[in-house]
């Protein structure tokens, strides 16, 4: 097992990763100040784990609430099932939330308790690969509202992650690979190394290893973690954490959600964002292939979706929150795994790489 | 007018209280970093003064909107129509949430505030005697849940309280009084001096004489930021605020929410807070008439409500939030003006002292 502490000073946690960690009752145990405890899952993951985790809570109060599974119900009124579970168990604001499963429950959960009674106490165990590497860190929760997504929430911090690597052995295919797409992303921030090494160990993640996954999700939340760090309420840097994310939100939205994984989204998106620094003249073409080439062995569409055009991929990115003040701001590369966020660019070379890549784009999955 | 400097850090905001203040645009602007104004208010506040503040906010992107009167609307279906205003509206994350309105509708917008894209900017502009008292200091926002009342919520702290007295003018004379209530209350708590100046102007209070007002908020609120300053996020002497809210909430649930005002529950709570500080030997005959004698004099109820047995009594406040490991906490006097939070009290002289308040139950409002 590796442990990695997020370091937030007041509300610092650890992050564990490492296989069988689910049965682990000495790792979760002391993060629980009291006796009540919520655990929150869906109807995917609870037949599968939930009651090892529940097994490892016992002699507490502890009692579960099932949520149906997808994003649809990323939703204020499942936040408030969870309400109506809490109120009806009558528990006080000394209880304890546990999220068990991927980034919707995590989601849900920790707006949830950032909310009963003001906030409770909230711990992860993400289950999934995206989840892991990117729900562990950052202290962002919340729903969707039909207008908008991710609009509702709080910035609220876990007092413990248990990443158990086994319950990736349960993943989808699809899956994996759109939380493979976040791992990369990390490299291509600003860490070579990290991005050389995912190059030599991208089939190694592809069928699950977990030496090779525990290493990668580490790698992972350590580089957003000091990403966060600097910037706990983004407000300025913390934005590169969404390169590949505003080509990604309209890819999304165009297709309709669910079309696309939003981690498949975000892999044509990173692409997207290396092809247009490229057009800018700020990357090479070496950099712009090997970028496509760890996209595609990641089993992730590195072109966008065919059905959207320009005008179409320029209306959706412009309604993204990073529009400040009129002018659309992207994260770009500088170099090779050297991002930057900028609204200074020129829109006209925006307009001829998007041309460039529609007139590429595929059919995702493919048949 | 006076301002008052509520301290907590980097979040340290300030409360101006005075005549005519709806019309100062000097004070309001300083307050608004963006463009994005959404002012809060509800079917009876905004015909009497919306147009009054909107004129402040010439110039801006301000739009607004009206939510129905009445705690039976303070759910997060009602939140959620905020955020469906601000996402028609398009307002991103630097926009800024004015609450125009009593505690109800500053509970809702501080909420909706705090949860708007994680995070967005809140002004109080109370309008209320028990709102410009209470909910200016403090930071707590929410909703009721069915199950029970300000159970979802957050700690959040507006950038500036404007309380302007004038808008008592329009006040019911039940309300006035029910905001009274909360203003003895932090005489009773720690603050003799206030209390025997309150004894000599109740009068005038009642009256509504502006100047007698507004040094009664202003002392409030400086009594309560004293309060709220040691312990922000109520982890113990917070507490002592909740004087009278035990017994009073008892009574809001038992004679069913809205037949007692809050702060008539709170005045009749008191005084059996000081019945049963009394019957433990820890205040005196005078001490205790004197407390008598204000309540009335504030036009409030100093005895519990008819129709309520102590077995109700006891069962109401078995569940209040107050009550830790089984063991019912209770702020109590130690002396006049010398509250304490306490489980140390014999259960027997509770109930002795129920059965002789009940004894002298009232019917209420007077018909």
């Amino acid at each position: 097992m590796n442990t990695l502490h997020v370091d937030l000073g007041e509300r610092s946690y650890p992050i564990h990763i490492g296989s069988g960690l689910l049965d682990r009752a000495d790792l979760i145990r002391p993060h629980i100040p009291g006796k009540q405890v919520m655990v929150v899952s869906n109807t995917t993951v609870a037949p599968l784990y939930l009651d090892r985790l529940m097994a490892s809570l016992d002699g507490l109060d502890a009692r579960s609430v099932i949520l149906p599974d997808g994003e649809q119900y990323k939703t204020l009124d499942t936040v408030n099932r969870v309400f109506t579970a809490l109120l009806e168990a009558r528990f006080n604001r000394s209880c304890t939330l546990i999220a068990l499963g991927g980034g919707v429950v995590g989601d849900i959960t920790g707006f949830a308790a950032a909310s009963y009674q003001r906030g409770v106490h909230f711990i992860q165990v993400p289950t999934t690969l995206l989840s892991q590497v990117d729900s562990s860190v950052g202290g962002k929760t919340g729903v969707n509202h039909p207008l908008g997504k991710n609009m509702i929430g709080a910035f609220y911090q876990p007092r413990v992650v248990i990443a158990d690597i086994e319950t990736l052995d349960t993943l989808p295919e699809r899956e994996l690979a759109a939380g493979v797409a976040e791992v990369i992303k990390y490299g291509l921030i600003n860490d070579p190394e990290f991005f050389r090494w995912l190059e030599a160990n991208i089939d190694a993640i592809n069928a699950r290893d977990r030496a090779v996954l525990s290493h990668a999700i580490e790698r992972s939340c350590a580089d957003k973690a000091d990403v966060v760090a600097a910037d706990e309420r983004e407000s300025g840097t913390r934005a590169l954490l969404n390169l590949g994310h505003t080509f990604g939100h309209a890819i999304e939205t165009g297709m309709g959600y669910g079309a696309w994984l939003h981690g498949e989204a975000v892999g044509a998106g990173m692409v997207m964002a290396a092809h247009l620094s490229h057009e800018l003249g700020w990357i090479g073409d070496a950099d712009l292939s090997r970028i496509e080439s760890i996209i595609a062995r990641g089993k992730l569409p590195n072109r966008p979706p065919q059905g959207m055009d320009r005008t179409r991929f320029m209306e959706l990115m412009a309604v993204d929150k990073k529009v400040l003040d009129g002018r659309l701001r992207l994260v770009l590369m500088r170099g090779l795994c050297d991002s930057v966020v900028t609204g200074d660019f020129d829109v006209a070379a925006l307009e001829r790489s998007l041309d460039q890549q529609i007139a590429e784009a595929i059919d995702w999955p493919p048949r």
